[in-house]
């Protein structure tokens, strides 16, 4: 059993461009023994974003505090604390902060076998 | 991409003995088209416990809201809002609250695969 407050984790800049305001914070992963999914915090300042992307893997996704905008091909989808997002593999997706305070929400990926 | 808020999603009472003012939401599940990992948030009121059990599959934990103990063989950690846990596969474990408002958490299950 490993036990830690997501506070207590390091603050990392995601590597890829596109970004603005953006911090990460890997709370599970395979350095913690995970070998099928990794939880990840990311926290978004007002005004800030995501990259406007697309990858084989999805994403499953908890909007723990503050409100904004996810944008997908065709549309965009209003969010506040309390929503929950699937993202398909290759669907492409962003999020906005619009709000006046710091977004933050769990991002939760796959890792990936080779026989997927 | 699929949206919701976690309040929207059925309340569900777990199929599982020893277990005492607990239920399940099933935010995201292979019912969603989710092929890896399913998203499960639990409420437990006060006094309330989940099982004292094992199982192959590892859980991934973060703490909405309230406070408790959780059980380890040989031991408990005092968990709060912001905490993170990783229960490896087979360990024993049971969370408890002991706090005065209900405890919601995320849990997090791999679909596990036959190679595995």
């Amino acid at each position: 059993m490993k036990y830690k407050n997501y506070e207590d984790v390091a603050v990392e800049l995601p590597k890829v461009d596109g970004i603005k305001d953006v911090t990460i914070r890997w709370l599970i992963s395979d350095k913690d023994g995970a070998k099928n999914f990794a939880m990840r915090l990311f926290e978004v300042g007002p005004g800030g974003y995501t990259p406007w992307h697309q990858h084989e893997w999805e994403h499953e996704m908890f909007v723990l505090e503050g409100s904004g905008k996810a944008m997908k091909e065709g549309g965009e989808i209003e969010f506040k604390a309390g929503d929950v997002f699937f993202i398909e593999p290759w669907e492409w997706h962003n999020f906005k902060n619009t709000g006046k305070s710091t977004v933050k929400f769990l991002c939760l990926i796959p890792y990936l076998k080779k026989d997927q």
